[in-house]
């Protein structure tokens, strides 16, 4: 049996293949479609493999169409794709099927696929949804998957396990960057050290022991609009690859993000979704080019701090 | 425009409608599948209107005729059905077709459903797992969800307000039944108690004011392994109804439960999945008769108590 490269060396791998620290965010607006959601309906009903006029699956078939393009005019600045599940799963059935082939198309695309599912639960459940998420066909195949620590370490073994098994990696809810995060994440411990501080120190652990210079396969999302917190999340997790979301639509600022990427490019990952699909919406003219134009900003921005 | 009945309410008339707290969750094996799976194979197929030999939806269609049995052997003992959405999750698409066809016909049987999904995201992303579980089809129309409340109280905003204004409920994990809740849910806070008490708080609240002796429409999870810490919760939570896990194959026990019941009997609701599922590899026999006695017994034991 071939040996299965680990998910932080494929991670390092890929950015340096690709030059790009860049994660383009998937999460599709039914009411907010690009115009190939009609031009590539076609294309996405052939690969969906579903009659045209079935009427279940034709918001999803316009879902895919727009996706498809999102895709193909992003990756080239990109590293990673990242879909976020619940704007798949708004439309049902055909949603999660259109999902399957946003991560074939990502994936033919070059990039990592990240599942944005944010799962956790019970440790024979968690099971589960690392064979949706991680496992082989008909599950996602995913490279990554985000999921939410709360419920501990045995809820998360599964998750871990199932994905180290595949080369695949978890990143971990640490800090998020929405402003109700200080209800529960920032709450005082009574070592007098916030919440996210045990959840990173967890999320360290759970990475394991890895070579010097090495990524490890556990990661953290951790919010950018709190940047200055980032400086202690990298002393606790001196090798743990770092999602960073809040970039454009969430208000964050990639420039103050620089401390991520202390360990190496591949440690911080830069998180764009609307700020990239909407991008004409303010620039103006065609959305693949925007988007395309808006990808290569932030490519070349996070590039050049580190 | 007729007013919508609160989930509150709607739950204590169908406690007592249905005189049963019991609530049968769905989390088939696709290993450990009744006969029905075969038997049933041909309804199931008509209801998700697939071909028959489209190796796509194979197992689902399995799954499915399996999960029709069930709810038709457990439904007469029962208040709810609880689908477990990462079962249906790692059969792809084809297992979220038959997950929708779970909800239907579990609700044709009279019983509520609550989507077992725990999700938890950042706002808009939460109002697209709303209209996936709460919301009108495409939308699975559940009574009620269970939610991860890590990110906070605006993170929880949109899958509250979308399930209250259509009569549907919230419930979120304060206390998990997996040994593993000790790593993050009982950690200790600045002021000496633990997080779970913090998550209560933030439960309560979340579910408003409530008349007097009426329930309010945002739940708790809490862990049926900790018996001991009901009566705490319940003087955090006084009006909250409790979604108690944890009995059976996870071996909680039932008579442990009694304080959960101190608001009245649809304070506590008594979750049981492979007890009642897989009663017959321990009774023997017809498996929808097992489940049938396991799941009464289960309703009469906890109907008892209160």
């Amino acid at each position: 049996m071939p040996r299965i490269e680990a998910f932080g060396a494929r991670l390092a791998a890929a950015v340096e293949a690709r030059q790009s620290q860049v994660v383009v965010g998937i999460d599709p607006d039914p009411d907010r479609l690009w115009p190939a959601a009609v031009s590539r309906a076609g294309e996405a009903r052939a690969l969906m493999q579903v009659p045209a006029g079935d009427a279940r699956f034709e918001t999803a078939v316009a879902v895919l169409g727009h996706a498809l393009a999102l895709i193909d005019a992003a990756a080239p600045a990109c590293v990673a794709a990242k879909p976020q599940h619940a704007f798949f799963e708004q439309l049902g059935f055909a949603g999660w099927l259109a999902l399957e082939h946003v991560c074939a198309h990502a994936r033919a695309a070059g990039l990592l696929v990240i599942a944005d599912a944010k799962r956790g639960d019970v440790p024979s459940t968690a099971a589960a949804y690392s064979r949706a998420l991680t496992g082989p066909e008909p599950g996602l195949a995913a490279d990554a998957i985000t999921a939410n620590p709360l419920m501990g370490r045995d809820a998360l073994a599964p998750l871990v396990d199932g994905a180290r098994a595949r080369g695949a990696g978890v990143f971990l809810l640490v800090r998020t960057s929405n402003p109700g995060a200080d209800d529960v994440l920032d709450l005082v411990l009574a070592n007098g050290r916030p919440l996210w501080e045990q959840l990173a120190r967890m999320t360290a652990e759970l990475g394991g022991a890895t070579a010097p210079g090495a990524l490890a396969d556990v990661g953290a999302v951790t919010g950018a609009t709190r940047p200055e917190h980032l400086a202690r999340m990298r002393e606790l997790m001196p090798s743990t690859p770092f999602l960073l979301p809040g970039i454009g639509a969430q208000g964050g600022d990639v420039a103050a993000l620089a401390p991520a990427f202390a360990p190496g490019r591949a440690a911080g990952l830069v998180t764009a979704s609307r700020s990239i699909a909407n991008a004409h919406e303010a620039a103006g003219g065609d959305p693949a080019r925007a988007a395309r134009a808006e990808a290569e900003r932030l490519r070349e921005t996070a590039w050049n701090l580190a």
